[in-house]
């Protein structure tokens, strides 16, 4: 069994020492280890992969762990086993190029997660849905049913027991609400460089302004407007000689991988988040 | 002997032919045309090249090219002989990094242009010039004395016949005498990828902001700060294990690499400005 | 009605003069020009798009351009009016990451062509096919029937009046039968920065070569393998860290991309092919 | 003080708990610890920082550590104080961008290593060794002096106790007495992506072949010309419209920045060599 334990704490001296001997304790094999200090906020962080022969019992090896280790150290953590495919929903408004290439990517297993559904405030990428047979739920947002959806939203998330949710290109502003129910768990992709051209229509701004290079960010959803942590960004030159089409066409390319690659860190457990910033471990 | 025209006007049928017939009937061989539309402000761009085996005066080619064709399409145009070799002056504070590229591309050829003096606001570079057997001038810029630099400066620029100028990691503010009489001729590098972190320190508030991307810029400084025409922009990827010290490593050989790239266009005279937007002709 | 000229012939002077006359002897008002001369082969190459108010007959046009300048300035040369959709044929094997890719952006319109028929050697990828409700032929490649599948590709092809065939990822080599019926019109991807290693299993020749970037190569197939004409390149930064899984994982995102560009950039017009290169316009 | 530890051992079981274990008991603080496992080879590799606030005796720590350690692992490693500027030799041809690139790196503080001297097989830059006040050898090599030639620069080397060399554009073939004098201490620029193009006029051979991407590649030398193991690649786009002598321009820029980070990589003691290739660390 393969085990990975994300940790966060107060830097200090004999974490890595402590941990690996931990592992070795409860008979299991260090395969991994990537660790990051933040010098300025004084702050560790680590990733640690371990395989074991015998079964693992994961509650009781948090319970271990806490009481051994993390409250010493005073450390945010978290383990995963290996095998668990995390529930993703998928929310789209009406471009398809994001949730296209996310559903080839999940029907040809290079993305290892369920899709319990897609939901979109339009019905046209119902057809998308269709053509993958995955649960599509059309819930319009307007003003007036703005509360409303909100409310169905989260019903059906919870009734979907979803991990994590991927703005695939879902142009509605998310509520607090929605946020802190799912805090560092909401991905959105950005169709700008951030943080240049926060807000509407970043193609547009981006040609206004003369940028020889356009580019796409993908982010942690916070309650701040294409101000949360950034996971991946990307970049393509342009020039003088593409219109602001061009911008659109090349930048849909950005889009999607971008946002694939921050989907697929995050589905790894690959990220951490502090300060409003993240580690990307390798 | 080669010429270079460069000509933007408003957008109309029969310009390339016009000028490639002008061209013919002047005894020349157009070997290199590219041109470009903006459609958005309807106005047309081209770049010639042609080669005449006759001798060209060229005040005789302007008088006629002027009579016959700029009137009738309303162009603002200019042409160019080969071989003359642009005077550009350097600026520079403390930053060694941007000049010694540019120095030694212009000892190794690469740079053709002549090189009259390097200005700064402080003494620390003067050996680089002295390396180089290159003239340099210490005009200190105070509160106090910002006028008077001023003066001092522009006296220097036209005692030497400078065509433009290179701000090479030169930080001071250029005021609006020096840019209105060096319009479209003064090249900064400004290190980041613009519109992000205008201002001081943008390697700082990238690292604050958690980018992972970083850029630089190189722009025909005009009165708002930061904010003009865009030549050249380039990337480097950085990641949570890059301190703000690593930022500013890497993004020093982008500034370097940008701003000889946005050099050498403005020597060769790829570059237009239109709208606070330049053309760059391949 | 808008245009496209392609024409290469041997450089001399007064093609572009005479073309731009031609033009507006037609009525026709010039909106793009791009032009390149190779000086090596002493070759002229232009991509001319013009509008025209009054209906154009193709037909007469190109009677009264070859009569008037093909045959004088020796031309290759093709035009094509804006609107026709030109046929495209998927050849595909088992990966199908290529197929999404294309056919996720003919579905969204991005891509103006029109698909008769995927093809595969496999069974496979036959649900991708019906998904997107395009036919599916299944054509077996063994040693022996490789000459009858052949005869079965090209009636397939005729058929449907292929206009030019996509090899995404399709596994087999293509007999110069079918190269010679579609010469410059076949389009491949190979999973390699050509011509670095060339041929089967190039992921797994990069991982032992311990290289730091890989990349993915489009280009028209010839009789010699994965040595025809590229049109188009990308790479990505890989390490030490990465496996041969990782290789492949990432190769994949740079081969739908790659070849994607490729397709576009053949059916936008913007491709001419002259001694085993391309000409790629802007 | 701060301490660089680099392993590389069979893969087994303890490695990472037994190092912190030894580290904590020297009193010292691990502060940087990145690993990687070769799955293939079954090797561990692993480059460790600890501070310690006793002064530690390089020679006593390095016999405990054998004693202790790296027998029973069977470890290849070593380790390094920081503070130890390594001496680097310098050997060049005709060229100068390299050179000057390295150079100004050097002055600006950038670079933490001595220049004892630079040598080259001709006299052309001389003039640059002045200006950076650093002794120049002209050590001229035909077929006929190549031994005695070599017997200089051995000569040389260990005079000055030389730690590695740079071959900044040195165009003649190292003989395998120099490499096996210096094993994975020769640091080459070859103005290609490797494997695409070993051998002289690397650029004449992309240009031929119409590649849309060309390469820069620094690597260790070995008896294998241009197959060493590679330490850093990059490439930069280049189209039809570009001259051989537009590669040559546009590789010059590539050469000096892969070199310069490849040379700051082996510097800061970030590079392992195994199995002809590297891991490079963060």
């Amino acid at each position: 069994m393969k085990l990975t334990i994300l940790i966060h704490c107060p830097d200090q001296s004999g974490i890595i020492r402590s941990v690996t001997t931990f592992i070795h304790q409860q008979e299991g094999n260090v395969v991994y280890l990537d660790q990051h200090v933040d010098k300025q906020a004084g702050v560790f962080f680590m990733r640690l992969q371990s395989e074991f022969e015998k079964e693992i019992v994961l509650d009781g090896f948090k319970t271990e762990f806490d009481a051994t280790l993390a409250k010493e150290f005073n450390m945010e953590w978290d383990a995963y086993l290996e095998g668990y495919k995390p529930k993703m929903a998928i929310f789209v408004s009406k471009y398809n190029h994001c949730l296209y290439d996310l559903l080839s990517r999940f029907k040809s297993g290079e993305l290892l997660v369920d899709i319990p559904f897609i939901l979109s405030n339009h019905q046209d990428l119902a057809y998308v849905a269709e053509q993958f047979k995955i649960p599509f739920y059309h819930v319009p947002v307007t003003k007036e049913t703005k509360e409303n959806a909100e409310a169905e939203q989260l019903k059906l998330l919870k009734e979907h027991q979803v991990d994590f949710i991927v703005l695939a290109r879902y142009m509605q502003i998310i509520s607090p609400r929605l946020i802190d129910t799912y805090p560092q768990k909401i991905i959105n992709i950005h169709h700008s460089f951030l943080p240049a051209f926060v807000g509407a229509k970043p193609y547009h701004a981006a040609f206004e302004r003369g940028v020889k290079i356009i580019g796409a960010t993908s982010h942690y959803v916070t309650e701040d407007l294409d101000a949360g942590p950034i996971i991946e960004q990307d970049v393509t030159a342009v020039s003088h000689s593409h219109s602001i089409k061009d911008f659109i066409a090349k930048g849909k390319d950005l889009e999607r991988i971008v946002l694939s690659r921050a989907v697929q860190l995050h589905v790894a457990r690959k990220t951490m988040v502090y300060n409003n910033k993240t580690v990307i471990f390798s």
